[in-house]
C-alpha cells in the first residue's frame, strides 16, 4: 500500500516586526526559507492578505500552515490563549488554536503561547519561545534551564518535558534603548568590543542592583577608571551579568549548571562568556535546527 | 566703625540642560532669581561670554559669583577635581576652584563635587548635589541618609558633617525612556496616577531586580491583570522600590530610618509615599531654601 503524499508543510514564525518562513515537503525535508518585515505590526490586520501572498510568492496551491510568535497574541491574527506552565511542553501539538481562513486546502494553527505565575503571583509570559523549547527537546535536549538570548531574554526551567518556572529580562532592550538615548548613549560614540570591560560589568551585576550599576558606566568614565569605547561592552556585561546574577540566586548558587542555549552565533557568543565567568556550562542549540525539529512534531511528521 | 557693603553674591546652579541663578545682597537677602536654559550644552564652551551677558541682564558691574554643578565638568568652564569623600562637606568654602575671568570687577569661584568610590572599588560622583547638602547642614539637618531625586537619583549618608558614602541611580532616566520608547512605552498611551499600581511596583522591587520585574509590566497588561493605563504608575513604582530596597539592604533593615529628602514637591511626593511603604519617614527640605543656605556659607555671609 502506498501512502498518499501530505501537503507541503509552512512553518511561520510570525513575530512583532518580522517574518520567518520554512517550507518544508510532507517528509519533512527543508525546501526554501523566506524571511520578511511582514510582522503583525507590519501587517496591520490584514492577516489573511497577508498569508495568501505569501502562499503565492512560495508557489503554493494547498499547505498546512503552523504559526507561532505574535501572530497567536490579542494583537495578531488570533489570540491563542497562554497555557498554564503544568501543560507538557510534548502536548503543544494537541493544543493549536485552528484557524479557518477562506483560502481553499489551507490548514492553519497557531502554536499558544505560555504563562508563568511566580511564588509572589506575578505573571510572566512567552510566545515563540515555547516552540524552540519543544524543538530542542525533541532533538533530546536534557531537563534544566534553557536560555533564548533576544530583545526579551527568556530563561526557562524545564524538569520531563513540563516548564516549571521560567523568567524574562529586557537585556536587548535595555541595551539598545540605553546605547541610543541619555547618558550612557552620549559616552558611546564609539563601540569597541572589549573582554576585560564585559568582564568589569558583569562583576558590577554581582554587586549591586542594575539602575545603580548602570551609573558606574558613567562614573568610570569620568573618572578616568574606563575609556569611553568601553562603555558599550561594560553596558552588555552587565546586562547579561544581571541575567545570570539572578538565575544563579534562584538556583541556589548551583555553580556546575548545564545551560540549554537556542541562540543565533551572534547573542550565544556572549552568553557563552558569561556562563563560563558564572561558573556554567552552555550546550548550543542552533534556532533554525530546533524550529524545524519543532515543526516536525507540530505537524505529526515521523522522521 | 562702619562696615563696607561687600559686592552682591550670584549664584549659579549650573548644569547640564538648565542654569539656575540666584542674585542676593551682601547680606545674603535674595534680590532676584532667574533661570534659564543656557545650561554647559547651549553655552558649547562660552562660558565668559554667558555670564558676561548673564550680569548685564541683572544689571551687575561687580559681582561675587559662586557656581556649582557641571560648569565645574570636564565638559565645563573649567575642571573641578572630585574631593575624596573624606574632606567635610563644610570645608566646600575653603576649596572652591577660582576661575579668573577678563570681566572686571567679578570673583568667579566654582564648587567642586565629590568622588566615592565602593567596597568594591567601583567609583560614583556627584556635582551639585553636594551644595544641597551643606546647605541642609548649615540649616541643622541630621545625620543620616540624605536623599536627592531626580533624573539621576542620589542617595548620601552622611555623619558628623562627612560623606561615608553615596550611590547614584538612574530612576528618572530610565522612567523618561521606558516611557517614551519601546515596549513599555507602547502600552503608555494613557497614563494615570494610580496609587496602587504604585504600590503593586514597589512589592515587584522587593521581589526580583529591575531587568526582570520592568518586564512584568507588560505581562500584567496582557493578561489583564492590570489596566494598560496603570503602567507608568506601576513602572514609577517599581523604579523608586528599587532605590529604596538597595538602600534598606545597605543600611541591614534598620526599618525607623529617618530620610533627608531635598527635593522639588512633584519628585518628593512619591519618595515620601514610598519611604512610608518601606517603613521610613522623610524630613523635608525645600531644594531652594537648602541652595540659599548654602551659599551663604560658601560666600561667608554670618546670617
Amino acid at each position: 500500500m502506498t501512502k498518499t503524499p501530505g501537503p507541503p508543510l509552512l512553518g511561520i514564525d510570525w513575530g512583532t516586526s518580522n517574518r520567518r518562513a520554512y517550507l518544508l515537503d510532507s517528509e519533512g525535508n527543508l525546501i526554501r526559507r523566506h524571511d520578511d518585515e511582514c510582522g503583525i505590526l507590519a501587517v496591520a490586520g490584514n492577516f489573511e492578505k497577508s498569508l495568501a501572498d505569501l502562499l503565492a510568492r512560495l508557489e503554493l496551491d494547498h499547505a498546512d500552515v503552523v504559526m507561532s510568535g505574535m501572530v497567536g497574541s490579542r494583537n495578531g491574527w488570533r489570540e491563542a490563549p497562554y497555557l498554564p506552565v503544568d501543560r507538557p511542553i510534548l502536548q503543544l501539538p494537541e493544543v493549536m488554536v485552528e484557524i479557518e481562513p477562506s483560502l481553499a486546502n489551507v490548514r492553519c494553527r497557531i502554536v499558544p503561547g505560555y504563562r508563568y505565575d511566580d511564588v509572589h503571583g506575578t505573571p510572566d509570559v512567552m510566545r515563540g519561545e515555547e516552540t524552540q523549547i519543544l524543538g530542542a527537546l525533541a532533538l533530546s535536549a536534557s531537563s534544566g534551564w534553557f536560555l533564548l538570548p533576544g530583545t526579551h531574554s527568556k530563561w526557562a526551567r524545564i524538569e520531563h518535558g513540563t516548564i516549571t518556572e521560567f523568567a524574562t529580562f529586557m537585556t536587548g532592550e535595555l541595551y539598545a534603548l540605553l546605547s541610543h538615548h541619555g547618558t550612557l548613549a552620549t559616552l558611546m560614540q564609539e563601540k569597541e568590543p572589549v573582554p576585560a570591560a564585559f568582564e568589569a560589568g558583569m562583576k558590577a551585576a554581582q554587586q549591586s542592583g542594575f539602575t545603580h550599576a548602570a551609573f558606574s558606566c558613567r562614573a568610570l568614565v569620568v573618572t578616568d577608571a574606563m575609556p569611553a569605547a568601553h562603555a558599550a561592552s561594560y553596558l552588555s556585561g552587565l546586562l547579561i551579568g544581571t541575567e545570570l546574577q539572578e538565575i544563579r540566586y534562584r538556583t541556589n548558587d548551583q555553580t556546575s549548571l548545564a545551560v540549554q542555549l537556542i541562540g543565533t552565533p551572534e547573542l550565544a557568543r556572549h552568553y557563552v562568556d558569561a556562563l563560563e565567568f558564572f561558573g556554567m556550562t552552555a550546550v548550543m542549540w542552533p534556532p533554525d535546527d530546533v524550529y524545524l525539529a519543532a515543526l516536525r512534531v507540530l505537524a505529526g511528521i515521523n522522521t
